[in-house]
């Protein structure tokens, strides 16, 4: 009866109990699914899992369950077999699913065309409204997420939408020109997909027609694919602030994964030796004060921490076209005045433990005092940083951080260090 | 004709135009727009622009504007009020709208009540679909984002909905039960909004009803909603990481701000404090080779750069449902042989480079091996911090990368240092 239970659920949810499922309960479900439904499951399951279930099967064997997809859905689930699979898989399509895969697949990722929807139903301008109502009761379904007819002329160019509302609210006996959204948004194949999505955000939209260059109606693109959009946006931007790229890292062969990551180590490196040089130059005073060397990780480590909530908050302001010169003027300001309150505070509470640890009133000043102007340069470094990447046209996510902590780091130490040399030593 | 151009944009757009102006000319603008648009364009302006034009004006002007909104808008609006002059602006409403604002405002932030939109048409399960038809056209529009009908008893508890497409595909003879979907997705008002974020994700939704607890249709959440509750989700997110919490960072006074930093901080110089005292146990050593302080920052900070790396993986898998127990095994294992194969590599360098500072084989060999071994201290922390934190009900973003950093710093330090003390000393 599980047989049975899983035939009743969402493809979505089936494919949420599989991946839940360990891997051998997982094969003995999967062969549950009926046959015509796997192809819907598999295009709602996650990577590892879809790559897992795949890596089983023969190409005939998903080119068969494949078969009761749309063609833009074979694609998307294309992308994500070897190369290889995928080609196999594809010659055993029928004729034109084939030829409609390959063109969704010829479209470059970032691109509306890789994300858009094949299936859209056109009506005629000079069409009465009372003709596309007996049009659409000929129908047994409409294509997901329609809420509006693409108008287009006898060559296939877009002429307008017509929404089902003013097809319902509308008088029968009206044409469809006349009723019609003549300039409605729309998108090339080429547009990029970030730009489909902030227009989705903008003007609310449950779909739009997609054009090619001779504004010929190709396709469109929904609201779901959108949602699906903004999310896979906010987890690879979780993974550059890291310097990580996505896909690659999850999938990707460990020796692969590691070369993905020197350049983002070899940069740390390099900005960990400056810090460490440093420190280098005053190592005749460290000699003196040992203590000193115990300290000053904690100076680098608050400017570093602080910086960086200063640096999240900044670029979430670009992000959100929040930074205007006033507004800019005032965040750094106030982030100038959480630093000092802030490093005035904690600052003590350091110089007081340094106190009760060393007995010394002038190196718990001086490291109270050290704490303080590693928060003012933290706040500076914390707006400045992503700015400048954004103004040189750089992603002011990738990076920041990096920046960031070599600044507090390195400032951190030879602010702390050139204090101890000048009132210690 | 500024003023023209105005009144024929997109209320976003218009919203978009406003914020990228200096504050002067925004003033300007803002005087262009007509009267009844304000309240739109209000609506779609980021926040920091929302309180610099309502600041400067009074209750009873800001009830104007708004009046011209549906409730639950404006009940969005007063929430980026202060509270007082909020109540100043409610008690200047009609009285129907005092009313409908007041319930959405008395929802909790993070229900799905607070953000339904609490216009919709409903239907009677006996009517017949040629009835809804001539009922909808005596409308002069529907509510945006309609893509159903919800189908109410006599007592307003939900009984389904009946999609446009069913109503355009049947034949008009026929009664709404027989072709409504009787058992739709619905929330109560009390519903978390993650949970609706997540169905409308995964079944693809356009719109939905929303009931109390009596089951009673009381409004609906629609796909745009849920598209800017994504967003807000994945910008509060990347401030969560830093452990700010959203709102009142932006625009809380630097006092309210600096003070809400400190639970942060504080965890942060607890963790610095712990390295600090680990360096502190080997002053000895330091006092007898100088060198050691220069060069261990540079084992710590490669080791908290790594780590990071793996903790943002881990996080995106447990988002995205993606870590049973093999994939688990997995990805420790690739973690480990990542951080073998980049410890021995950038190690090497590192080593090299003292070399050359130095001219101490043994201090060299020191190093690259703490730098291997402190990558593995951030491979298994960082598999094993967000992991735990989830198990114990926490949110595996927040925190985590502080927690990363204490390990890789104390152990960091430890491991260099010890291994100093044991071979160089
Ligand atoms: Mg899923
Ligand atoms: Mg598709
Ligand atoms: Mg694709
Ligand atoms: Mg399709
Ligand atoms: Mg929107
Ligand atoms: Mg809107
Ligand atoms: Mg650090
Ligand atoms: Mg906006
Ligand atoms: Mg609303
Ligand atoms: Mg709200
Ligand atoms: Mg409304
Ligand atoms: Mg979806
Ligand atoms: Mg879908």
């Amino acid at each position: 009866q599980l047989e049975q239970k899983l035939a009743q659920l969402h493809p979505a949810d089936v494919a949420f109990i599989l991946e839940s499922l360990p891997p051998d309960a997982r094969e003995a479900a999967w062969g549950l699914v009926r046959p015509e439904r796997r192809g819907a499951v598999l295009l709602e399951i996650n990577e590892a899992v879809l790559r897992a279930l795949l890596g089983d099967m023969r190409p005939e064997e998903i080119a068969a369950v494949v078969r009761h997809l749309d063609s833009d859905d074979i694609a998307e689930l294309l992308t994500e077999l070897p190369e290889e699979l995928s080609q196999e898989v594809l010659v055993r399509l029928d004729r034109d699913d084939q030829a409609e895969v390959r063109s969704v697949l010829s479209f470059p990722e970032n691109s509306v065309g890789s994300m858009m929807d094949l299936d859209f139903l056109s009506v005629r301008e000079d069409a009465s409204l009372e003709a596309v109502l007996r049009l659409l009761r000929r129908q047994k379904s409409l294509p997901p997420e329609i809420n509006q007819l693409i108008v287009m002329d006898r060559g296939g160019h877009l002429r307008g939408v017509l929404s089902l509302e003013q097809l319902l609210l509308s008088e029968p006996e009206r044409e469809v020109k006349d009723v019609m959204t003549a300039d409605p948004t729309y998108f090339y194949t080429g547009d990029a997909i970030a730009d489909a999505v902030t227009a989705f955000e903008k003007y609310d939209l449950i779909s739009a027609p997609v054009v090619n260059l001779h504004k010929q109606v190709v396709g469109r693109i929904t609201v779901d694919a959108v949602v699906d959009a903004i999310n896979e946006r906010a987890q690879s931007e979780s993974l550059r602030q890291v310097g990580l790229s996505e896909e690659e890292d999850l999938f990707a062969p460990a020796m692969e994964s590691a070369k993905n990551r020197w350049p983002w180590l070899a940069l740390n490196l390099l900005t960990a030796f400056v810090a460490s040089r440093v420190i280098g130059a005053f190592e005749g005073i460290i000699v003196q004060l040992v203590a000193l060397a115990a300290l000053m990780p904690m100076v680098a480590s608050i400017g570093g921490n602080t910086g960086n909530q200063t640096v999240a908050l900044v670029i979430r302001g670009l992000a959100l076209n929040q930074l205007g010169p006033t507004q800019l003027r005032k965040m750094f300001s106030k982030e100038f005045t959480i630093a000092t309150v802030n490093g005035s505070l904690w600052g003590s509470v350091l110089g007081l433990a340094t106190l009760a640890l060393y007995h010394q009133w002038p190196l718990a000043l001086v490291i109270a005092a050290a704490v303080l102007l590693n928060l003012w340069v933290a706040a500076a470094a914390g707006v400045l940083i992503p700015l400048t990447l954004q103004r040189f046209g750089r992603d002011p996510v990738m990076g920041s951080s990096v920046l960031l902590t070599a600044c507090t780091d390195s400032m951190g130490f030879f602010i702390f260090l050139a204090l101890a040399a000048v009132f210690l030593v």
